[in-house]
C-alpha cells in the first residue's frame, strides 16, 4: 500500500544450541502502515527508540520443551525484548501519540504492540531515554529489588558482586555502596575493573579471567569473608563463593550467565556448605517486583541527578547491530549496558 | 580407686576419608568414679542411657582446617553427641540426682558433664524415654523448624521428602500430611517404601534405587510439580528434583547424606532453574531454633499421645554397637531413627 514505510526487523533464523552466533539472526526488511490496522481494541503501533540487550534473551533462542517464564522466540518472526518506544497511533485510552514509554516490543523499526499492559509509560524525560533499558527500566528494577528486597542488606555487611560492570550490577555496586556495605565486585578486564574502582566507587574489584584460583582470590578480597552474593555468573563462580560465605548469608541469584551457552551446565559441588551456614539461596525476577517501580524510581532519580549514583551504556548505533550486540554480551565485550539505538526520536 | 566402677567408651582411633570403618572406631575400658571431683562447679556427672546417631557426625570424623557449627571429635577421646542421660550426681542448681535429661555427651557409660547448658531436662516422662534421641530430641526440632520456619508450608502443597523414613523425614512427613499437603517420599528399600505409605502415611513413596532415571520417577509422582522439597540426601536427587519444583518452591536443605562420603561432592547441575522458578534454598540447623522447643513439645506431645504422629527407631543394643550403627547410616542399614541402647536405666 501507497503509504506504508520500510520495516527493517531482526528474526531469529533458527534455534541455537551451544554458543550464538551473528548468523543465526538475520536482518530483514517488511513494510507496515503507521496506523492501527481496523478492529485493534487498545492497541499502540510504536517506533522503536532503544533495544535493550540482555542476558536471559539467550534462553529465548533454543527451543524448549517445558514452559518458563518467557517462551522461546518464534522463527522467522522478529526477535522481541524490552525497549523504549514512541507511540505514533493509539487505541488505547491510557496513550495518546508523542508519549513515550518503556517495556516489551519488537526488535524492528516499528511496531503493533496489542498487550501494552507490558508496556510503563515515561514519565520523566529529563534524564537519558536510553537509561530505560537501563538504570531506570528493567534491569534498575532488577538491582533494586534483588538487592533490597531479596538480600536484605544491613550496613556494614560484606557485598561481592559478580559481572559488577553489566547492566544491573553497576547498580547493585552503588546501592551497596550508598546502604553503608564493603563492596567487591569482579569483571572481565582490567577497563572494567577500573570503572568499578574508579566510577562505581567499589571498595576494590579484580579480573576474573586472571584469577587462576578463585577461591584464593575470594579470600584475599574478603578475609572475612561474604554475607551477601549478588549472583550473575553461575557455575565456579559460585563453587568458590559458597566456600567463603558467612553464617546467614545471602545470595540473590539474578543470573547465571557463564552457563548459558552450556550444553551441559557446569557441576557446582560446594553446596552441602549452606547448611552449616544457614545460607539462603534465592532465585528472583524483576517481573515479580514491578509494583515497587513507582518506589524505586522516587529513590533512584535523585540519586541520579545529584551524580550519587552513576550508570555507564555500551551504546550500538543502528538496529542492524542488534545481533552483534546481543551475541557480544556472552563474551563480556559490552563494557555496562548494552543497547541498541534504532532511532533517537 | 576402690569406688571407682568401669566406663566403657567408643573413641575414634583415626580421621577419616571416604567411608568411616567400623575399625576407625574403638571400644576402650575407662573408670570413673561415680561422684562430681571437687572444684567442678555447675556440672553433672551422669549415666548414659541413650545415643543418637546422627548423619551430622560423619563431618566430625574428619580433621577439618576451618572450623564449621561442631568441631571435628578429639583423637582417643570417647566421641560425643546427643542422648539421653539419668543425673547421678550434680553440683548444678538446676539438676539433682535421679532426674532425666538430652543433650550433648559422651559415647561411653557414663559422662562428666562440665556444661550441663547444653542438656535439657526431661518433662514429660510419659513417653518413651529414647524418643528424645528423636521425635522429642534434635531430629525433632530440625523436623519442626525445617518444615514450618524454613518451608512456609500451605495446605495443599506438594511436599516431597528424601530419606523420608529417616529421624527427620518420617516427621517431616507426617507434619506435611496433618497441615493438609500431598507428601511423596523416597527412601533406599522396599521395607522403607512400605512404612512410608502404610505407617507414616504419606500419599506415595518409591524406592529411588530402583529408580534409574530420577526427574522421569519425580515426574511420575509429581505431574504438578514441588512446592516444597525437604532435603535430606544432595547430589544426583537435588540435581532431578531443580527440574520438577514449581514457582515460588522452597528448599529446606536439611542435611545432603549422600554426599558426606565422598572425597569430592558430586555437581549440581541444574541451579539455574532457581532463577525463572524464584526457588528459595536455605540451609538450617536445629540448633538455631531451641527457643522454639517448649511450643514444638506442646504441639507434637499430644499428636504422639492420641496416635496421630507415630515414631520409628531402630534400636541398637549396648555401647558396643555404637560404630556399627553410626556406620549403618551411610549404608542405609536402618529403619528409622538409629539409637543404641547404653543402659535402660
Amino acid at each position: 500500500m501507497a503509504d506504508e514505510v520500510r520495516n527493517k526487523q531482526v528474526i531469529l533464523k533458527n534455534y541455537v544450541s551451544g554458543f550464538p552466533k551473528e548468523s543465526d539472526m538475520e536482518i530483514v526488511t517488511s513494510s507496515i502502515r503507521l496506523k492501527i490496522p481496523e478492529g485493534n481494541k487498545d492497541a499502540v503501533l510504536v517506533k522503536n527508540l532503544y533495544l535493550s540487550c540482555d542476558p536471559y534473551m539467550r534462553g529465548r533462542m533454543t527451543k524448549r520443551d517445558t514452559p518458563t517464564f518467557v517462551p522461546s522466540f518464534e522463527l522467522g518472526k522478529p526477535m522481541n525484548g524490552y525497549g523504549v518506544v514512541k507511540v505514533l497511533d493509539s487505541t488505547h485510552p491510557n496513550y495518546k501519540k508523542g508519549d513515550l514509554a518503556w517495556g516489551f516490543t519488537g526488535w524492528e523499526e516499528y511496531s503493533l504492540i496489542t498487550s501494552p499492559q507490558l508496556l510503563i509509560k515515561i514519565e520523566h524525560t529529563d534524564l537519558p531515554l536510553s537509561y530505560y533499558t537501563g538504570i531506570l527500566g528493567m534491569p534498575g528494577v532488577t538491582a533494586y529489588a534483588g538487592f533490597y528486597e531479596v538480600c536484605s542488606p544491613k550496613k556494614g555487611e560484606f557485598v561481592y558482586v559478580s559481572a559488577a560492570s553489566g547492566a544491573v550490577g553497576q547498580i547493585v555496586g552503588q546501592f551497596a555502596k550508598l546502604m553503608g556495605c564493603y563492596v567487591v565486585g569482579s569483571a572481565g578486564s582490567k577497563e572494567k575493573v577500573d570503572l568499578l574502582k574508579n566510577k562505581f566507587g567499589f571498595d576494590d574489584a579484580f579480573n576474573y579471567k586472571e584469577e587462576p584460583d578463585l577461591d584464593a582470590a575470594l579470600k584475599r578480597y574478603f578475609p572475612e569473608g561474604i554475607d551477601i552474593y549478588f549472583e550473575n555468573v553461575g557455575g565456579k563462580m559460585l563453587d568458590a563463593v559458597l566456600l567463603n560465605m558467612r553464617i546467614r548469608g545471602r545470595i540473590a541469584v539474578c543470573g547465571m550467565i557463564s552457563q548459558y551457552n552450556l550444553e551441559n551446565p557446569e557441576g557446582v559441588h560446594n553446596l552441602a556448605s549452606i547448611i552449616a551456614k544457614r545460607i539462603r539461596m534465592e532465585g528472583f525476577l524483576a517481573g515479580d517486583f514491578y509494583h515497587l517501580y513507582p518506589k524505586f524510581l522516587e529513590m533512584v532519580i535523585p540519586y541520579i541527578k545529584q551524580g550519587k549514583i552513576v550508570y555507564v551504556e555500551d551504546v550500538a548505533e543502528g538496529l542492524e547491530s542488534g545481533p552483534t550486540s546481543l551475541i557480544g554480551l556472552f563474551t563480556g565485550r559490552n563494557v555496562g549496558k548494552q543497547l541498541v539505538v534504532v532511532a533517537r526520536e
